[in-house]
């Protein structure tokens, strides 16, 4: 199939495109290279180096003898998006080009305002591109887990039967986000939904939960073909920073309670989930939502795991607690449904475990990298408006 | 209280500094002038003829011996909004600044782009300017009926109690928009909703049905204190779009089977509601949905009511169905709370008749006006993106 990657340079959509090469697709992206500046902005880098989109070009052609149509350019100028899905005209695309950070978001109005306008007017521009150049093809959006915030009902996959007062609908399921970033998915969510009803698209809304990992097999050794990995407080996740902490013998930070649950999922299943979806289209005018993520765990279970393969690793591994930046619940239920992909054939690893020996091995051989970045650890972007470094609250070894 | 109205040029602005002005209110607000640019663009007028805003400063000086602080500017450019409200120091701010047409939103990427970035960026101005400037303000936001659509259940006003699966949680109705206008609606509700918990903002959030209506009692019979009045596809409701027709023996033009049912009410009932939300604000971190009209009618009730007083004034009306150029459907369950302003004391005015009766005669004064832009009585824009004038399907008077 040819694969359009919208954000082809970033965390996930340099993995992509290496992941569907080896089976067999044709690859066109674009890029505004926007995520290399946002992580300077926060003083941070990659914790694995990463090359310039010139040499990743040349080695991934070099590996993989294919080539990838590549043009940098924004969704937010439509005459360039629209003339290059005019010349690749793809059967699918697959949006990985917003701005991905809830604290990004949170700094100010200026940053709130960069972030909806990016997320929001981005895709808007896509559904309508896509309207005009190619109405078939099927939009693979990469929405969030955290759409649906902690609602203390089960979340089901975007829709839901409800009865109310006797009579009965199917609805879309109610979305409690809890940033701009994550609310400019939802309001994107609500825009495709839309166009597939009012247009006769066929997109898949991916509600994925939060990515871990440092490799995938197609990137073999080549330093060209690895993926970033960012650390500082507003692009780095929770399994990536916990990971670079441990390989500098800075305590994982834990942010509040830590019972915080979410889906996590390894790069190389998100990449297996994004190519089962892609492989299996919906209908046209179908517009379907896919909870995405390996399994769920709370921020303290993480760092406990995190804490025990360092440990085996020979690494000595501590953990502090600091006050929550953010404005959420530190206790909540959390059960959400995760059928659709693994009805279409997604087979979960199932081994965080291993995944997390590798990145730390990975990591270890950029420990200087991080160790110099260090201050960026250390969140200060509050849910209030305020700038206030987080305060650590008490220190404990996560569990006996 | 000091009220700030964000559009007090347009249909609704220009009424309520009037109405609320006699209550005893300080008027503040910014226009940009655009409701006027976009009804030329449509190639329309104002049915009614409205000066300009010099001379109805003026004149609203020299009527009601008080003085509106009123500055030309953009909530888009936040530097503008914020000096003004720090200036002011806003009690309540009443949000009517949004591009406020379903069709102009539909016409084509620029124009959903534009509807969007104005709507939701503005609207994402003034959270951030009130958090920043004025967080005790009240703010009173526009929302529209139109973010429901039309579930196959009862309508709530914001919220409901959900038993999903064995548990239950209250979460935000779901809503189901039908046009880019309706969903930046949706999108500024939720941002609102997130400013109010996050920031301890309060809100209330008036889901309006369509107004109707030349005229509230405070503009006596100054032409200067007159509000406009849209007849075209695009800013031309279903109400005073009729009434325009009637009053140039143009057939009352009825989209589709006519059965699509909607909450409807009398500008003067728009003003009290909105007085009432004012003077009875929230609770910090509040945020509340008031689902605002008067009754819900099909469209060809309407057109009925508005034939039977056009036919006590002697008029003959006759009335056309056309195709529809909105992807809608024809007939549905509606069935909508609007129980939380009838508690604080809003009174419906239960006499569309009376009201239209108003209109009519107030309408034919200016029956020149509107027969030299009959063109743009019928709609051409159409929901799957195509200009395509509506055809005639058949031609019935109304009701026996």
């Amino acid at each position: 199939m040819r694969v359009f990657i919208a954000g082809i340079d970033g965390y996930l959509g340099w993995a992509l495109a290496q992941y569907l090469v080896v089976r067999g697709h044709t690859i066109a992206g674009n890029d505004t290279f926007y995520r290399r500046q946002w992580v300077e902005e926060m003083g941070s880098c990659s914790a694995i180096p990463i090359s310039d989109i010139a040499q990743r070009l040349a080695a991934f052609r070099e590996q993989f003898g294919e080539t990838i149509l590549f043009r940098e350019g924004d969704l937010l100028d439509y005459a360039f998006l629209k003339s290059f899905l005019q010349e690749f005209q793809p059967d699918a695309i697959v949006h990985l080009a917003e701005m991905p950070s809830a604290p990004y978001s949170m700094m100010d109005q200026a940053h709130a305002v960069f972030t909806q306008n990016n997320n929001v007017i981005g895709s808007l521009n896509l559904l309508w591109a896509m309207k005009e150049v190619c109405p078939d093809a099927h939009l693979v959006k990469l929405g969030t887990m955290g759409e649906y915030g902690t609602p203390n009902i089960d979340i089901p996959e975007g829709f839901f039967e409800v009865e109310f007062r006797g009579r009965k609908d199917k609805l879309p399921f109610p979305r409690q986000a809890n940033s701009f970033y994550h609310w400019s998915k939802v309001h994107d969510s609500n825009n495709t939904m839309f166009a597939c009803r009012v247009w006769g698209l066929r997109a898949t809304d991916i509600m994925q939960g939060v990515v871990f990992g440092t490799r995938i097999e197609e990137m073999r050794n080549s330093a060209l073909l690895r993926t970033r990995l960012d650390f500082d407080q507003c692009f780095g996740t929770a399994i990536n920073r916990f990971c670079c902490q441990a390989v500098i013998d800075h305590p994982l930070t834990i942010f509040g309670g830590g019972g915080q649950t979410r889906g996590f999922l390894p790069l190389r299943d998100s990449m297996q989930c994004l190519a089962v979806t892609i492989e299996n289209p919906p209908e046209r005018s179908e517009y379907r939502v896919f909870n995405q993520f390996e399994e769920c765990y709370t921020v303290e279970e993480l760092a406990y795991i995190v804490q025990t393969v360092g440990n085996q690793l020979g690494m000595g591994i501590s953990v502090q607690h600091y006050d929550n930046p953010r404005k959420e619940l530190d206790e909540h239920y959390y059960n959400p449904d995760r059928n659709h992909l693994i009805n279409l054939g997604y087979t979960p690893s199932h081994d965080v475990k291993a995944e997390i020996r590798i990145m730390l091995q990975d990591l270890l051989h950029h420990k200087d990298r991080i160790a110099e970045k260090r201050d960026v650890l250390i969140p200060d972007i509050r849910w209030d408006g305020s700038r206030k470094r987080a305060n650590v609250i008490d220190q404990t070894i996560a569990h006996p």
